[in-house]
């Protein structure tokens, strides 16, 4: 789970031009997750990283590739972490420590700024289809993690064979997201938490001993 | 739930500008769906809906206002049919039909666009306070309506009297929402499709007679 979605440069780069991409990237993410990709400006990221304008087209052709980075960086910041804590699921008590995660994060941020990838897809799905391809993948890649966490339980024999860990994943992602959304609206945690109770409560369902 | 959110006018429209207004909020709540709030011009608005600029701003103070009045069209687009749906249901078959009218617009839209209120929260969330509020109490409705719902099924005996319909109706909103962000990214109604059903039957888990 750590594929590197970044397209690859033209050509290979030096460990200081590395350092100088990475720089413009991470600047870009945090511009774009407060402004948004129309709201972000090239003279806004190059401020923000300390470099001039021409470092950032040597980098990416346009803002699409910029874009696209983007992505990549928050999706390695966000699923490859969550992959992590989802891999080590061997239990419902595992499970709702990551749910308790999830929401002190969000209340860390004080429900502002919503998902990084899901506030991307809602602003570019419809107006950048590679952005969008590359969402899709994102959000495979992290109902995946799900997917892999609550078949480990079922290989433990936490939780039954008859549940339907590939459903139940969509269903969580779905879940966590809407309930990021929710909280970003409303400034609270309440339909995120209620959201992914539910959703423990339905995987308890299959739990082979209830409460473990 | 028939509450209009729109702010009143200064002045008392007569019939005419009642229509000319709702021509431009229509024709607004259409170009915003499909290219954002930040991707709709004055000079857009004004060609789809076939009026000038000035009477744009005769009815609408500035962007910010027109864009609370879309909120409050496309609240009651989807919250008050929502809610007449909801307020009728009766057993869980009646739940079940309700995800399958949610599920069957989605495809029929080949899930573009997202949610009109998730997309309009999450582009405006950060950036325009009262948009903000707005949308958050869009959302309060919608949850509202669903509460009301699984109230009405509680009183009749479908469901035990130890659902929290409040806890339930947030987590069933966040769903949704979920659901149709990933739909909008994925352009397919797999994790809506999962994210209702898990939703359904976490409160199958309080119903009185299985199945019902």
């Amino acid at each position: 789970m750590v594929t590197d979605l970044t397209p690859e440069p033209a050509q290979p780069l030096t460990t200081k031009g590395q350092a100088t991409r990475e720089r413009i990237v991470r600047a870009a993410a945090e511009l774009m997750f407060r402004d948004g990709v129309a709201g972000t400006s090239t003279p806004a990221i190059r401020d923000a990283a300390g470099v001039s304008s021409s470092q950032i087209y040597h980098y990416f052709a346009d803002k699409e590739a910029l874009t696209r980075a983007v992505i990549a960086h928050q999706t390695q910041a966000i699923v490859d972490t969550q992959s992590e804590l989802l891999g080590r699921l061997d239990s419902l008590t595992a499970l709702r420590a990551w749910r308790d995660v999830v929401v002190q994060a969000e209340r860390d941020l004080h429900c502002v700024g919503g998902c990084p990838l899901g506030s991307l897809s809602s602003e570019l799905a419809e107006h950048d289809p590679s952005a969008r391809l590359a969402l899709a993948d994102s959000f495979s890649r992290w109902s995946g993690a799900i997917r892999d966490g609550l078949q480990r339980m079922i290989d433990r024999g936490v939780l039954r064979a008859d549940a339907d860990p590939h459903k139940l994943s969509l269903a969580m992602l779905a879940a966590l997201q809407g309930g990021l959304l929710l909280a970003q609206a409303q400034r609270n945690s309440a339909a995120l938490e209620a959201a992914l109770d539910a959703m423990i409560e339905r995987i308890e369902q299959h739990a082979v001993a209830p409460g473990g």
